[in-house]
């Protein structure tokens, strides 16, 4: 899988090709990462990217002719699903991350300042994404979560030791406290389930955890797992069985 | 503000000192960011941090002695109020990056591998923090996250020109389109209203568009800004007429 990075910071944007699961990917030759600083395309004779807003107002705004040229000279806007990371677009979650995933070249224009003229965004972006709700100062560390979370499922980027299915956000739940050596660390312990042996207790201790955490922490996703269709009746009703337990204690 | 890091990739946040804004607010002493490798205080022979959790399953955990030895050594128990970055986490928002702007020391400890075991968190954290429902591969681009959002805020770290009242969820709705020079790019003009230099009409223009952006990606932020009680009724009642213009239209 092909990422292309439009950004005026590649040097940044190329601190993630030496990260740990990615670094791996890179080297086994399942992703690459090309960061592409659409400064080198301006025709300003001063490689000025920025402006003042029509209109009056605050901060300068990326013009639309290097982003243009750029993503014209490099055919992006032929081979790849354009993305603008931006405070106004869709929120990024597990269910886009999915989505994306299948995508084999994806380009992610990263704004500052202000941002981007709203013609290049009308021209060439496909899709603009926003990973959270708060205000970051530019594009580029919402790139690396974007590839970060999309390069993780691709087959054989992960190891099988990494990739699992329990993880949060994958079946609404969240996942349930672990524990490993030592079984005693500065008189805390770990609880007694997990050294039982007994694999369908802990199974049992780990679902009932994970329904308190998330009735703890996050009530609106037992919301979203109870109106799965893909979730079974038994473990909806087993998850009752817990809340009501709570409930009553 | 101090901004401690605990994480096994230093080299990585290290990139964050170079960039842009954060670069220059270190510059001028009013950020510092530490980025310490946990793995240096592994009592293991090998430096070893991970382990198989208890109870079985895939993945590893990290242990919980190379962290509270980190912690204790730093002296950050007492000094500092301590994040860890996880999907159990309060989900970041624009609310929370106003709450922790006020700390003037924050740790962040990033996970890997399955994350920590849990006695580290119930012994030392004080907040477990989320960036967003989806399922990356370490903590690190989220203490990014973390680190931006609130940098940004901390007074004298952005200049005039890049601070300002009108952003993205600072009020609830999606900021209006932008644009700068030219008027025409191959063919495609600036909205004529904001070539005008009347200001009334540039300010309601932008304001009816940010209400039609928000009302067409994000409708549930229009309930939000309606039950701000900070949001004056003349307002308020402007964004009903918006609406109904649209939805005659």
């Amino acid at each position: 899988m092909i990422f292309n990075v439009l950004t005026l910071f590649p040097e940044f944007i190329d601190g993630i090709k030496e990260h740990s699961i990615i670094k791996r990917a890179i080297e086994k030759g399942i992703v690459t990462i090309n960061s592409i600083n659409y400064r080198d395309y301006s025709s300003n004779k001063h490689k000025k990217v920025d402006d003042y807003p029509y209109g009056g107002g605050a901060g300068m705004l990326i013009g639309p002719q290097p982003i243009d040229t750029c993503i014209r000279e490099n055919d992006l806007d032929k081979d790849s699903f354009i993305i603008y990371m931006s405070p106004k677009g869709k929120t990024l979650s597990q269910k886009l991350v999915n989505e994306l995933k299948l995508k084999d070249n994806l380009t992610i224009i990263c704004g500052h300042y202000e941002g981007l003229d709203q013609r290049i965004i009308d021209k060439h972006v496909d899709m603009e994404v926003s990973i959270g709700d708060y205000v970051l100062t530019g594009g580029e560390i919402p790139a690396m979560v974007l590839i970060d979370s999309v390069a993780r499922l691709i087959p054989d980027v992960l190891s099988k030791e990494e990739s699992h299915q329990e993880e949060s956000h994958s079946n609404h739940l969240l996942e349930h406290p672990h524990y490993t050596r030592p079984s005693v660390y500065e008189e805390m312990k770990v609880p007694e389930v997990l050294l039982s042996g007994n694999h369908k207790k802990i199974d049992q201790w780990r679902f009932e955890q994970s329904v308190i955490e998330t009735y703890n922490k996050r009530p609106e996703l037992i919301d979203s797992y109870m109106k799965d269709k893909k979730i079974d009746e038994k473990s909806k009703k087993t998850v009752i069985d817990i809340l009501k337990t709570i409930a009553n204690s």
